[in-house]
């Protein structure tokens, strides 16, 4: 046997486990990590080159630790969108969201704390309430993937946690939280104990709906998260943020690493808001790209969860991995998030969702001769 | 009142803490922060914008997770400037070395583990502890700033810490600990108990002597990290990266964020390998610099500890604040790390250099005057 991971002295919790990550195989179509498929325009491209020249300028001098103008950008993107006023002092940016919710379950979760979610949701919440020692609630969700608020509600009076995650849109499941649930959570969360409220807003562009921006005023233990990874077309870049009362990023950056946001990556995502319209334009593609999908789907004989994301869970399955193979195998990757009996499509080019469609037809008459 | 941080549900051992930084003050010679002065030369401006133009075409997508172009630059750098085989599978890249250290805390450290380090030394090893709930014990540095074995050896035996950090060149001191201590140190703490040894070479390139890397022969619980902030002049890049067993960089992967280093740090990190030879170029006259600075310090009747970084701790001051304030005063922005007696100025360009140099004999000349 060679030296590995178990023969290191790594915390006990570690022992047994696998890295996160989707699958990264090499087919045509991939429509399994929610990628925005519309590569940047040409001139954001030389607009990037060009902030990252003028960057790498100064590169051997650290970078503005506090990021004030793209901070000051995202606020005004937020304010913009939203029509809610949001400053500078409102906003704190990391490197993706998921860098964000380590820095806030850092300064309000960890050890002796515990955090909820309602699952099947966006599963990094669980993981890195692990790595930052957080202990984790598993908080329940209606046979229909919607928060039941009764059930929400007497589990938050029960574990009393320092954090609760509202995920809306949610992943995997693709629909939106009631503006009046969130607020009920949130009561019931100061009720239970002074407790923080993170509202994770990573694919809101892409809803039928409004942001939940507006319900901070008012409500400093509430949050904010948000991602350029999607609407933005911008995942490779890893810039999340959040919005909240400046209370709130005062005490993150209690937790944050030093220059954490590099000069590059400050560059980038100011070029990035610099070009914002022509980003939304390609978003609204996608969600039309999205309804028609919907509706193809359950024309086809799927179930269909209502979708406010830029992807859309479908099913049922008796065997949502088999089905996942089966689609593989026409050279579509999809993902299978361990929702038992349903998978998860990203919304692709039309080309794709058309590919994707073919597949998953063809699998419906296959099921159908067999069944 | 203003609403504030203790108004929020923060963890108690945040409360009253402020965000660690140097001052960012806007003087003319700024040698506080051991930045390289040299910027990028031009021609690797312009790799830089080339290689991230190509990556930004890309932006829509997810980073390479695993970082492999880029670890396998960085094996190869390290092989050829230490003659020691490192390999892909030895190498583990992150935003800066802090959250490679923040990785290794959260895999081997963490809620019911202690690490320990040689203070005065680079003070985010604590700060990483703290925020990754892993308890942190000061452990003892001699008069003269060296480690004393016995009592480094007597601290381990005593505490059995989890996680060792032995930071060679040592920061703020300058001075390198001998290979022969750091074998010592590794071989006490495996006697304790199964514990990580974790070796900062963030300055080793400015060191008189060879790195430590060969050490990792045979020693799967050490590390080594190091950093492209100081040698390759990349502050503002946040890359720092880890040579080890292949079994620790399987590890940190449990702990990792999901894609935490950016398509964009990648570009820009591989585009400075590309320009090794002319940076490490660089290195050498700032390590002629460093050495000119510590004769005429000397020269000038300061004490100076050893320095085999880009960094020099002078001294010493009745009141070191008070000294720090009049080199201030005369344009010239140092470091008080809060060592009692003491200072630590960067190496930094000839011009700047000189200009330190002016406002120390003149303070010199100022306290023998009033003494």
């Amino acid at each position: 046997m060679s030296f590995g991971i178990d023969d290191l002295p790594v915390r006990d919790e570690l022992r047994g486990k696998t890295p996160y990550g989707a699958p990264q195989l090499d087919v045509p179509v991939r429509l399994n990590t929610n990628e925005n498929p519309y590569p940047l325009p040409e001139p954001l491209v030389e607009r990037i080159a060009e902030r990252v020249r003028d960057s790498a300028r100064n590169l051997n001098r650290y970078p503005d630790r506090d990021a004030v103008e793209l901070r000051t950008e995202l606020a005004r993107y937020l304010t913009k969108s939203s029509g809610h006023p949001v400053g500078v002092d409102n906003v704190w940016a990391a490197n993706g969201s998921n860098e964000v919710i380590q820095q806030l379950l850092q300064t309000f979760g960890g050890p002796g704390r515990t955090a909820i979610g309602f699952e099947p949701s966006y599963s990094m919440h669980a993981l890195i309430a692990r790595s930052t020692g957080t202990g984790w609630i598993s908080g329940p969700r209606g046979e229909d993937f919607t928060i039941d608020l009764a059930a929400a509600e007497k589990a938050i009076a029960e574990h009393r946690p320092d954090v609760v995650f509202v995920t809306t849109p949610n992943n995997p499941t693709g629909n939106a939280v009631p503006r009046e649930t969130v607020l009920a959570l949130y009561e019931a969360a100061q009720a239970a104990k002074p407790s923080m409220v993170i509202v994770d807003e990573a694919y809101v562009e892409f809803s039928h709906g409004a942001s939940l921006l507006p319900l901070l005023e008012g409500r400093p233990n509430l949050v904010v998260s948000r991602t350029m990874s999607k609407a933005f077309g911008a995942a490779g870049l890893r810039l999340g943020y959040l919005a909240a009362h400046p209370a709130v990023v005062d005490a993150v950056q209690l937790v944050r690493l030093p220059y954490h946001l590099s000069a590059i990556t400050q560059a980038t995502a100011l070029a990035a808001l610099e070009h914002t319209d022509t980003l939304l334009g390609y978003v609204e593609q996608l969600k039309s790209e999205r309804d028609r999908l919907v509706a193809e789907l359950r024309a086809t004989g799927y179930e269909v969860t209502a979708s406010d994301a830029n992807f859309i869970q479908f099913g049922r399955f008796e065997d949502s991995h088999t089905a996942w193979q089966r689609i593989l195998d026409r050279g579509v990757l999809v993902r299978d998030n361990g929702v038992p009996g349903w998978l998860r499509v990203t919304a692709g080019t039309p080309a794709e969702n058309d590919a994707f469609l073919d597949a998953v037809r063809e699998l419906k008459k296959e099921q159908e001769q067999s069944g």
